[in-house]
């Protein structure tokens, strides 16, 4: 029995993994189209800042790792060009055919690119990054455009001002970060003006030329590396990107597709929803490399919960914004708590959280936080409320840690949870 | 309608504050034996270690806040000396009666103190820490005797040995922190040696002479003030604090008891626990002050989540440990898993995780975390699942945030989770 894995970073790896440690005997194969595998795509941006000083520090395992340990064999420049599922064959760039009894596509996303040029760039993989450092280092760039307000825009626009250079933000849309939130995009447009980043929004760029920068970096979304796949017969979901079942199984049987390339159940919606992160890569590998080895786990979605730094700032969300609840068909209910993260004594900074339930029925939908260190725990907890289905009243009667240096008596998250159940009255 | 609360720091004044807003017309008397209301007494070590520079630093609100924008009458110096239910009166230390309609106790607990002396200490009120500070300003002690390993002996071992003296603890169990847990302590232990703070287990301190320190500071231990309640014929829990159902009122009618005094449900063993803690007490208050104001709220429960600082180490806590939850007649599974909390290029200290579940049921029971500032986040994500009876396996796939300079691509806690379902199979 054979498995291919199409797809060498988190998901497939993650994959190929799993099924390794679940059936000792199965043969495995990843076939990855670039020359690297296993490394921290999302460390990209602070390679560019300077954080990481080399490609290699961001590479988790290398292919002797795979082969030594845990016997998968790892082929690097592979692109796999056709797959013909009658005959379960992959045809390869080389005209090579590979079989496969078990297929995972983790074949992920690529950037949309609105136009080309010799001074534009994207970040996506690691050959992007060492293009853009060249770039940096030959050309000295003093401005850099960036198009594109979602994550990887934003962390690039911070990484370039870091590196001194002046810098514009260029989004096609009203709201920033993916979420349709006014409250959130007004506060990281505050943070982007301290840090001196330019920032134009419902902006559609042209041309990199009507930019007039020495530099334009392109974040403008992705889409799902999905079409393959569809030929060979593979249902579509309504966002592109491929439908699985909550096993991960394509509507090929004996195909399953995990990350950036599919869909994902979104929690809160319960709707089959895009969101590529890292994170849902590898959690969805596991499962989609589970089941191809025989196992019949349920991947238990998404809650579309991300982090960010801008500037010093952390910015996090999960669920759904009021006016994606709206959307969505709930009644939302919102409220804004600004609070110390810890006693004053503490030197505390202000943590800012959003908090969105659904009028009728309680439930919590999401919620935005920005602030300092304690960002990111919070925003966990909101996303554990949010797999649990809680009430906002639970989330305000949870029993969380407390000590001085580590936060206010009444965590802010239960102020912002009391406030809410006081809205939902 | 009068309600009268007795006690005026954390449950007291939450339970004042939220009948308030519930009932504008209602007549609310808080009595408070001390001379100091709403003071963070969990921020005394602090005060001690020289992080917090008075006293008057800890103080949330005074009395005149809540008399003039809450319409609270509070009274200073007021110690209750018995409750005669029959009359609906509470007597004073003065001779006077306080009528009452409704009663909140919210008198809290004392320190167990096995022997006294002019250089023993505890650390319980605002009063304490004075007499402690008077004493090491004009003793200059230089060696400190600590009889405790609970949290607050624990913080005031690393307070006073950042001041510079040498410290022992001398602990009458085998485990620190409350939580019968030798994975836990040995850790714990650890970190007191790397501070060179002296750690004797399971030693009985007979007096204080025994122990040949300029200063002794006991910290063994609280009990619940809740006798005159029961001589008024208030049940008591096997645990020893007040009984009090899910609306947290007595088996006296009307009598409502929150925080130090009082049992709360706990959430993991579904019965009566008494963990006197000040976030408790607070969210206690809150629901007993609603409930005393005529509404109908419940009080989820306490899972005994806890975080405390050893030396500029995170340690918290929350559930149940293996050997408690045996006790239980729960079978325990554990599982620890030492991670980074963020990738090596963000310098990301260790976090170490243990997380039991109960074998036939998967369902998460308790963790213990230890490590730097990630701690108290991920603690908060166990509670949050312990509240919703969280399975080990959904605990694996939360969906929680990640960026470079916050953690990890596959957050520790979800490694921890995966290891324990796999443990579990």
């Amino acid at each position: 029995m054979r498995l291919v894995v199409v797809g060498g970073v988190a998901a497939g790896l993650s994959a190929a993994s799993r099924a390794r440690r679940l059936d000792p005997s199965l043969e495995i194969v990843v076939l990855e189209k670039g020359a690297r595998i296993s490394y921290g795509a999302c460390g990209l941006p602070y390679l560019i800042e300077g954080q990481v000083r080399s490609i290699d520090e961001l590479t988790v395992y290398t292919p002797a790792f795979f082969e030594k340990d845990r016997d998968i064999r790892i082929r690097t420049g592979c692109e796999v060009t056709a797959v013909q599922h009658g005959r379960r064959e992959v045809l390869l760039r080389s005209g090579e055919r590979v079989r496969y009894d078990r297929l995972v596509w983790a074949a992920g996303a690529r950037p949309v690119l609105p136009f080309t040029g010799a001074n534009v760039f994207c970040l996506h993989t690691d050959w992007d990054a060492q293009r853009l450092l060249d770039f940096l280092r030959d050309r000295q760039p003093r401005t850099a455009a960036v198009v594109g307000g979602g994550y990887i825009g934003l962390e690039m626009a911070t990484a370039l001002r870091a590196r001194g250079l002046a810098v514009s933000v260029h989004h096609d849309a009203t709201t920033l970060l993916n979420r349709e939130d006014d409250w959130l995009t007004k506060r990281v447009a505050g943070r982007l003006a301290r840090c001196r980043i330019e920032l134009h929004l419902n902006t559609r760029v042209a041309s990199a030329d009507s930019l007039g920068a020495d530099l334009v970096l392109v974040a403008a979304g992705l889409k799902a590396n999905a079409e393959l796949l569809a030929d060979a017969g593979a249902d579509l979901g309504r966002t592109g990107a491929l439908r699985v079942d909550e096993r991960l199984e394509t509507t090929l049987g004996g195909v399953f597709a995990a990350g950036d390339c599919a869909e994902a159940l979104h929690i809160v919606t319960g709707r089959p929803a895009w969101i590529p992160l890292g994170t849902t890569a590898n959690k969805m590998g596991r499962i989609a490399g589970a089941n191809a080895a025989g196992a019949r786990e349920r991947f238990e979605g998404i809650a579309g919960t991300s982090i960010v730094r801008i500037g010093g700032l952390a910015v996090a969300a999960t669920g759904l914004s009021s006016q994606q609840a709206r959307r969505e068909g709930f009644s939302p209910v919102e409220v804004v708590v600004e609070a110390r993260e810890r006693p004053k004594y503490f030197h505390g900074c202000k943590v800012a959280i959003q908090l969105v339930a659904d009028r009728s029925s309680r439930r919590l939908l999401g919620a935005a936080i920005l602030g300092d260190e304690g960002v990111a725990g919070r925003i966990n907890v909101v996303a554990t409320a949010l797999a649990a289905r809680m009430r906002a009243d639970s989330l305000a009667s949870l029993d969380l840690s407390y000590a001085p240096p580590y936060g206010p008596a009444t965590d802010p998250l239960l102020t912002a949870a009391q406030q809410l159940a006081r809205v939902l009255d």
